[in-house]
């Protein structure tokens, strides 16, 4: 999916999701095409770990090629800016480690949403 | 919440549901302190609606206050500019009625994910 082609709901959708945020940021520090889906340290099963690469894919965050037996993918960083300004820099400025390792059952909803009106 | 102690967790769950980009968006549209929770047009039930806002407070998007039987409501625009740039640029500019107007189940994941490796 060409970024310009992603409806906003999908961009979101993609990086609401902690390990997939960590695996763009790893992603935009290294060159293009040099990290293969198996290098990354994730803890989620395997058939997880797939199923991040394709929605990143699906939201036009990440652009994928095989070569032999690795699957390598490079951040489509520029496309996505274009399609999405100021959204991949929020996400880069996320120190690592700050988001829970594994999403929660309820993301977000609820957690913070009681503590008070007003404010 | 004030926007400056929100992760981008909090932000992004906040803003990946459809109702409430509707919600922000209208609020922008209409001066401070002007929309009560209850003028909303939402495809929702009521006690989803106090949760949308309730999410929308927690994220520092919105600040409310009661007046007799009304809260109403006021988007905290600069001061959430100020710790997501860009983010709230990006749900305005998204013209009304472009996203479903009740979230699926399993909003975004899967749906666009499987359409070819590479692109």
């Amino acid at each position: 999916m060409h970024p310009a082609d992603v409806p906003l709901q999908d961009a979101l959708d993609a990086l609401a999701d902690p390990v997939r945020r960590t695996i763009v940021r790893e992603l935009a520090a290294t060159p293009d095409w040099t990290r293969a889906c198996g290098t990354f340290d994730l803890p989620v099963t395997k058939a997880t770990r797939s199923h991040h690469f394709a929605v990143l894919r699906g939201a036009g965050l990440i652009e994928q090629r095989d070569e032999g037996p690795r699957r390598l993918n490079r951040l489509r960083r520029a496309e996505f800016d274009a399609r999405f300004p100021g959204l991949l820099a929020l996400v880069l400025a996320e120190p690592a480690g700050t988001a829970p390792a594994e999403p929660a059952s309820d993301p977000g909803d609820g957690a913070s949403a009681d503590s008070g009106n007003g404010d």
